[in-house]
């Protein structure tokens, strides 16, 4: 079966998932040390097999960053704000300042000329070491003298060691009048003496690597420009600034101007009609909820997806050796996978394939997709490829009857796959766009409410005081740990099968039964999760786990079978409902509880509310209950 | 569909793959950091911040080591011995000595008592700093006077650091026996005076943390040690030191004396008889191919490796809250996922979980496994659980049909699984065992060849020049960045469907491509890779890329359809062919060698021999073909 034209894995961890997610720790060992008794070495470790373990990166980065000026002319502001953007970016850094070394190191020595020499030289020689661990250093010394710096540099250089010498140049003037220690203001009155720029002198940095005037820049904008020579001299890989300056959530939406231009183009480009479910995925990834992907899915990441259940790069196509690389145009910066266990794909027709082509090869750079005849995104870059429909849905559902609901609709689906990014916010104008937040909206009204942990309850069929005895347990458990832990009550608002319980039911009833505190709206928001339902157990489960981590939350409670669906056949059930909980770590819900609780499915309450019949005692507050009955009768009535 | 009874997880991050994968990492940011810019905070950056990007395991672990004692006790040696331990297991440490500091920041003091003072000060101060970063900082100083070193404890406890003074008590007379720099020499002259032991006192440490006499343990004993006592003050984790002292391959064999006990228990043992296959899947995990699993899967990793395609950890059933964790009895400990795409299970049938029952739930703690009449395994803690055949298919191969060779055996196998824990190593007799070697034996044939790199090549099928071409370029390409790179020539030895060439005419085939030097013995190693084949196509090639790394191998040489097989109806390609270059990163043997080539696949090749008829000129050596042709002869003969 192999022949001739091979293919070579460059380092099989490299492309392994094992490593690519822990490349810089494999450096320390993919499996154990394996040293199982103490080599002796007699010499110390290099600067490289420290960097391999040191902070986020890989690679030796250890400097010193020396800012010289006046005193109040915003020195430490700069290297604090500095310090917490490299500690940020995952860059070990470490700031040396009159604070921890005058009440220390040097505190045996006073201001004269000579001990400021010394202070300054010990200093530098710490620094040296700091740098020398693979630490970026950064020392805010007034260091008048140009001798003194230019001793700190030697110290640094004949070591092999990058020193940055960063003038604050701000103005004597500024300085003064900001004089936050009132020292100026001593020194003028001779309290104190030997004070720099009053009665002693500021040399002026003859060559400093950077200069800063806070007069003309904000210490953001000056940090700024550090980090940015840092990358230049590569201290600090572009990939880090790029992370740093990256919004958490991936939102696709065109801004005021791009919209503009488009909806002139779009008329002049090829057109796909989509459906609703397709809608419903295109809100998903407009979203950002499934951050960070761009689009609909490339073939890259489609086979990512059914292969590793994960993202591992947004690369736009593979490479082969000879092509040129530009499968790497996508901006977006991924420092590690990302759990992508479904595929989000856009599947067309033959006869689509056909209409967005140029040529037998090319597809249209921009395609415009309308629903209900009217745009909704356009689609650039495009690329088809193909459905693979029956091994997609092996690999995603792990069965393949054609009668399982989305899999019918997937098997019925186009034989091609159309990826590529859009844009546009998708709106239904069914009366519920109101509790349609995503997830940035999401963020924002937890910090409102001033929650400090967020965890979210995942359903598509009504609530009982079962599920809200349950939220309230989970919010209690949280309560150990947090102040103010606030439910994200997030019924799943996309596509489901006929017999589920429509969306605006559920979004009255969900209000009604908040309406009447049985979830306190305190801490309860309610908003609709735009996934279309797959039907797809566990593999489902982890979608619905990963995507809710974009609206900030970090518990998820979800039922016993979740995404769970009878076998068309057996009508058991057809995932093992605690599979979910094996495969992955789980905490059950108190089992001791159960007997607390009345059995009921969302079966049974769908076959109470459709006979008329009502449920037991305690089981949902009458005005959420009658909105059930209500629309049941409204079936029957029909 | 969701009822009652719910589960709930804590923290989606830590159980999806995301986070457990990159949870240091993620106290970063787990999708990028999200400021845009840069926020002023007046306060430097607290000691957990910190220590959330420094080394492999979060948590702040800086600290002080001071080793005192006189010259020539074996401060130093200790010193860089464990900095070199501390380092392999990912803790940031620095070493502080006379070389980097009497030549630096101390480099105007003298000798005199005051001067030594002064310098066990500074260098106090500047460990102090150092562990105020993170690092575990080792001092080594000969540190004569308590009241110095009674200074040094304080700076560092005052700022709530830890302080650990190890006392390297190697007696005088030993240390001036080894006097590696000849100083006791030049003291005793009077050349050098104010020295230590001779013409200057030495104090004992009081209280001193640990004491460490180089003349009674070996310096490999005194880290082990001062580890040991890290661990117990919690400044490193037992984690750490588990895996520093955990080998890279986990092989199950019984020791001499074990097995010793175990041959007399087996008899009173209920017996399972396994197939080839099962045997197979036994040596390789018993060889440590499948490191870490220590077993045939339990639920649990059967579970994870169907939804994950990892190992996420190696508990031996999920506990839900209010049962007592006894999940995490292996010893084995894993500090990140492996991949693991493929289940490795010993299906049994019911009549067969039957007879290892004990009662209705209990398994039988200890299972002899027997192959052809004679033991093979002891199976310990048996776990029983569905095998669920038909999700496993569609999962594992994104196809179902029983004409699937490997489909139909697994469909045909037991309705349940057998886990647990297994022992001894598996002997076929067959004439080929001396080229079984276990990932630990080629970790030592590549050494023993001197290999700097190693790569190796998968088949089933016989070799042609058109692979050893490939083969001698891949050796090229690492030339480029290794001195000796060496060839796993590793056939799979495990079950193959009936067309394809029986594993002793390949060996053979394979050894006489070698003698007549067409893949130089210098650098080839042949050897059996001894998984059963499964066809699964993409999914396959990572298992077979995976389970390589066990033996040290970085490169990995695949055929284009790798692990493929034809559709039964279609006969086309059944996955396609570029789909595992696509999803993995692949580099891709040189396209342009292509018409170098005459393109014979395997099936080709085996039709040319089973006619009778020559091969193309240059395609195989006369000696290596003729070892086929006959073979095949033999089958028309028949």
């Amino acid at each position: 079966m192999s022949s001739l034209c091979s293919s070579l894995i460059d380092d099989p961890l490299q492309s392994s998932l094992l490593d690519r997610v822990t490349r810089k720790r494999c450096r320390v060992s993919s499996m154990g040390s394996g040293s199982t008794n103490v080599t002796l070495q007699e010499h110390v470790i290099s600067r490289d097999e420290r960097a391999d373990i040191l902070g986020k990166y890989p690679g030796f980065r250890g400097c010193t960053i020396w800012f010289t000026g006046l005193s109040g002319a915003g020195k430490t502001t700069i290297s604090f704000a500095l310090e917490r953007a490299l500690n940020k970016m995952g860059v070990p850094c470490y700031g040396l300042d009159g604070d921890n070394v005058r009440h220390g190191l040097c505190k045996n020595l006073g201001f004269s000329k000579m001990d400021r020499s010394e202070n300054i030289r010990r200093v530098a020689e710490v620094a040296k070491l700091f740098a020398d661990m693979g630490i970026v250093t950064l020392a805010s010394f007034i260091s008048p003298f140009n001798e003194d710096r230019e001793g700190a540099r030697d110290i640094h250089t004949k070591e092999g060691l990058n020193f940055i010498e960063v003038y604050v140049s701000t103005p004597l003037e500024v300085c003064e009048s900001r004089d936050p220690k009132k020292l100026y203001k001593k020194a003028r009155a001779g309290e104190i003496t030997g004070f720099t720029g009053i009665d002693s002198a500021y040399e002026p940095p003859e060559k400093p690597e950077l200069v800063i005037d806070t007069g003309k820049e904000t210490p953001a904008e000056s940090v700024r420009r550090v980090l940015e020579y840092l990358r230049d001299i590569s201290i600090i890989p572009d990939e880090a600034i790029k992370i740093y300056n990256q919004p958490e959530i991936r939102e696709l939406f065109a801004n005021d101007n791009e919209r503009q231009s488009l909806i002139e183009q779009i008329p002049a480009m090829p057109r796909i009609d989509i459906g609703l479910v397709d809608l419903q995925w295109l809100q998903v990834l407009s979203e950002g909820w499934a951050t960070p992907l761009y689009g609909f899915m490339r073939e890259r990441q489609y086979l990512q997806s059914l292969h590793f259940g994960q993202l591992l790069d947004l690369k736009k196509k593979v490479v082969f050796a000879g092509e040129h690389d530009d499968g790497c145009r996508d901006e977006w910066v991924m420092d590690s996978p990302v759990n992508q266990s479904i595929p989000i794909v856009l599947p067309i027709t033959d006869l689509q394939k056909t209409s967005i082509m140029e040529g037998a090869k090319e597809v249209a750079s921009s395609i415009a997709l309308f629903y209900n005849d009217s745009p909704v995104a356009v689609l650039s870059e495009g690329e088809v490829f193909p459905h693979r429909k029956e091994e997609r849905v092996a690999r995603q559902f792990g069965f393949t009857d054609p009668r399982h609901p989305t899999i019918g609709l997937i098997l019925a689906s186009g034989e091609w796959c159309l990826g590529g990014d859009v844009l546009e916010r998708v709106r239904y104008n069914d009366g519920l766009d109101e509790f349609r937040k995503t997830p940035t909206e999401l963020r924002k009204a937890i910090e409102d409410k001033g929650a400090d942990a967020a965890f979210v309850f995942q359903l598509r069929n009504p609530i009982h005081n079962g599920h809200a005895l349950l939220m309230q347990d989970t919010r209690q458990k949280l309560l150990a740990n947090h102040r103010n832990p606030v439910l994200l009550l997030h019924p799943l608002g996309g596509w489901t099968k006929d017999d589920d319980v429509p969306l605006g039911v559920r979004i009255r009833q969900h209000a009604a039964v908040i309406d009447a505190k049985v979830l306190d709206p305190d801490w309860t928001i309610l908003s609709i999760f735009p996934s279309p339902m797959l039907y797809a157990g566990p593999t489902e489960v982890q979608w619905h786990a990963r995507a809710r981590i974009a609206a900030g939350v970090q518990t998820y409670i979800v039922g016993r079978d979740p995404a769970g669906i009878q076998h068309p056949d057996t009508k058991d059930f057809l995932y093992e409902p605690t599979h979910g909980a094996k495969a992955h770590k789980m905490i059950f819900f108190d089992e001791s509880r159960k007997e607390d609780f009345d059995f009921i499915s969302g079966t049974r309450m769908r076959t109470l509310a459709r006979t008329g019949q009502l449920p037991p005692d305690g089981f949902l507050v009458p005005a959420a209950w009658q909105i059930l009955a209500d629309y049941y009768k409204s079936l029957n009535s029909t």
